[in-house]
């Protein structure tokens, strides 16, 4: 890089309102990667960048600045087409289990890098993890190989995948300047774009268990992400999903694995089908292949199919019982009626606290804890009745899991009307293109 | 301190625009002092600071934290009342050379805590070392005596006080944070109030030479300042004084202390008089001895009998002759006509360039360097007669001073009107009680 800049003009050029050049981006994201700019003067810029913004040429600069730092996948030597799918996090969105293996079984190649959980949302590497022998560490050559002959892998994004996002996820996480729609939509999209999909379908969360908690900010990630995957040539789309209630009746790892397990066999729960089979179409959709229908392949079992062979590609052995929480403790309904609001806040933080989550992202966590739901909202629910089974290795754990559900749902009196019988939740409120 | 805070917490509400709680103040600057808050939080907190303000009384606690975070001098125990002054900075403004001495010699003493040049504006220790002998380095028992016998003294401030400031100063010159009026003002009332004057006078400078460019930050800065020395129980006043031309004809070092002894002698350039005198009114004000009149003091050469007893006292040689540069160049008028415009901040950086002036605070200065101006604003000049003078011991350094100086004066065609031939140019701008 030819010319060289100065760190504090970059940072007063931001604080004062006004754009950040192309090369004042690149400069600074190399400098910041390679030590030649210190930590507290990239806190001040992103604290900078989170009050004033950035427009979608910088953002777009940005990204491509931090897909500039590391290494690039290249997926275009496949047999067939990749999609990749990327979600903002949630409370028992274990979504992309079943969802790699359908997606693979309709003919499109999924390569999905994941990361583990950190607070009150859920890791997918944590979750398969539960499976005896599965491992998530694959070489390039090992990915790539399991992409053409199975068509699905889930495993961990390596190091060499925009380092400077690494660095700057770091400090943003201690310097109070994670919040910042620009900042959060180029660090998931360096990573995704660095990793070489040609379509990615975005599921961006809304509401209490998701980082946006309204659909204003959800929109506004949504459309900053759309534009840089578009930007940077991958046909991208995010649909907005409802995480103001957990997805599905379990939250915490082996019980996901467990409800995926549901799905591909052609049942569990119905929000969990219908997100699935809503992201499926997207990325069939966004890798050109509209025509197959994803409902077929859950149906005749070639999902499952996928889901065994990619399991068992990666060491998992498939025919092994998975772990279960050595004890488990009701909760209980405190009166009767209709159960009208359960907080995926709440029960993620249960889930965290049974041992399911990790609070430092050294810290170790327990295969079988979690929550399971018996009720949802919209149920009639009976006092006394279990509103959800809390599992957990260590029983001193229960006092403080029950603590974050005081006030995480309402039972209102009455029956449920009976307009409403078939109500069904609506998962899908929204779709960004 | 019993309760303790979380830095990302503070950070956080002052992000978002909420006021910061007094016990916030105090466990984030007393944190970060002890090195219990990073670097990079501190960062974002200043930025946040800067883009989000504080309020009085934000700002009051913040400033009081710093003062907390090292020793507090006490000059109650001397037999005259004390009162200090403060310049915000600017270009040939060696007001405090003749104001100590003017203001002890009318029964007030004056602890003048001083720093060095950074940049360019000049350093009061700077200019006073190029008196051969002196020395800026008293023990605490030295200047309380001396300001007892003498009743001036002017030395270097002790790492003891507000070391919190010098810490977050440092951090603030690397991070884009320095221009933040609360930063600002709390910095410097933070060592004033910790030198323990019982009467302060501010001299806030507003122009091209000045940290302040408008009168409108000029006057929230004065006003903030203000307000933090009345909220600590010291009487405090600001002028604003302008800084868009050079104040006398000088800029240096031994060249500002020459012009100094001239304005002691009853001399002088008449707005280098003028402001010594205005400051020496408030400072005599505010201290309670407005029945005295300083200009008394400059004619019957009492000020500099106080002179010559401060410097002696300090080691420094009153007898001497001051060292001059070893290389002169002119800089001439390309035209005639009236000069009418001299422009601060291209004079100083000339000096700086020149030696008079340090780039990093650990290089030497040149005492005889600098600029000597041969006309001010309003007068006027012959084309090929000399503007100014430059001064340097290494004549390299005359092409980077003369480039400082391109566009830095403006001489209309023309001679000056009749009815302009008794004006002054209007030091003083405004007062803030």
């Amino acid at each position: 890089m030819a010319e060289t800049f100065d760190a504090v003009d970059i940072i007063c050029t931001k604080r004062d309102g006004h754009e950040l050049s192309d090369p004042q981006i690149d400069w600074v994201v190399d400098a910041y990667t390679r030590g030649a700019v210190a930590d507290e003067q990239m806190a001040a810029l992103a604290m900078a960048i989170l009050l004033n913004g950035m427009d979608r040429r910088e953002v777009s600069r940005w990204t491509r600045a931090m897909i500039a730092s590391g290494e690039r996948m290249d997926f275009s030597g496949l047999s067939r087409p990749t999609s990749d799918k990327h979600s903002t996090g949630g409370v028992g969105d274990k979504i992309t289990l079943p969802l790699a293996p359908l997606v693979a079984s309709c003919g499109v190649a999924v390569p999905q890098l994941s990361g583990r959980g950190l607070g009150h949302t859920g890791g997918t590497l944590d979750k398969l993890e539960s499976i005896p022998g599965w491992s998530c560490d694959l070489s390039y050559d090992e990915m790539m190989a399991q992409l053409e002959s199975v068509g699905a892998v889930i495993c961990a994004a390596g190091s060499m995948l925009a380092p400077a996002d690494k660095k700057l996820y770091a400090l943003r996480d201690v310097t109070g300047t994670v919040e910042a729609i620009p900042l959060i939509a180029s660090s998931i999209m360096s990573k995704k774009i660095a990793e070489g999909t040609g379509a990615l379908v975005l599921d961006v969360k809304v509401g209490s268990g998701a980082f946006m908690k309204d659909l204003d900010s959800a929109q506004e990630l949504a459309r900053t992400m759309v534009d840089l995957g578009t930007d940077a040539g991958v046909t991208t789309v995010a649909l907005l999903t409802d995480m103001g209630t957990p997805l599905g009746l379990t939250a915490g790892n082996a019980i996901e694995v467990q409800e995926s397990l549901d799905v591909l066999a052609g049942g569990g729960p119905a929000d969990v089908v219908e997100l699935t089979l809503a992201l499926a179409g997207e990325m069939l959709a966004a890798a050109g292949r509209a025509d197959v229908d994803p409902a077929d392949k859950l149906a005749d079992g070639s999902a499952m199919d996928v889901w065994r062979a990619m399991i068992s590609a990666q060491g998992g052995d498939v025919g092994a019982a998975l772990p279960v929480a050595k004890e488990s403790q009701a909760f209980a309904a405190p009166t009767s009626g209709v159960l009208t609001r359960l907080d995926a806040l709440a029960v993620g933080v249960a889930a965290w606290r049974l041992g399911a989550g990790r609070a430092r992202k050294e810290d170790p966590v327990q295969a079988g804890a979690g929550v399971v739901l018996h009720a949802k909202p919209g149920v009639e629910v009976t006092a006394g009745q279990p509103l959800m089974t809390l599992l957990t290795d260590e029983p001193e754990r229960f006092a403080r899991a029950e603590d974050s559900l005081l006030g995480a749902y309402d039972v209102e009196p009455g029956s449920r009307a009976a307009g409403h019988a078939d109500e069904r939740p609506v998962i899908v409120l929204d779709k960004v293109t």
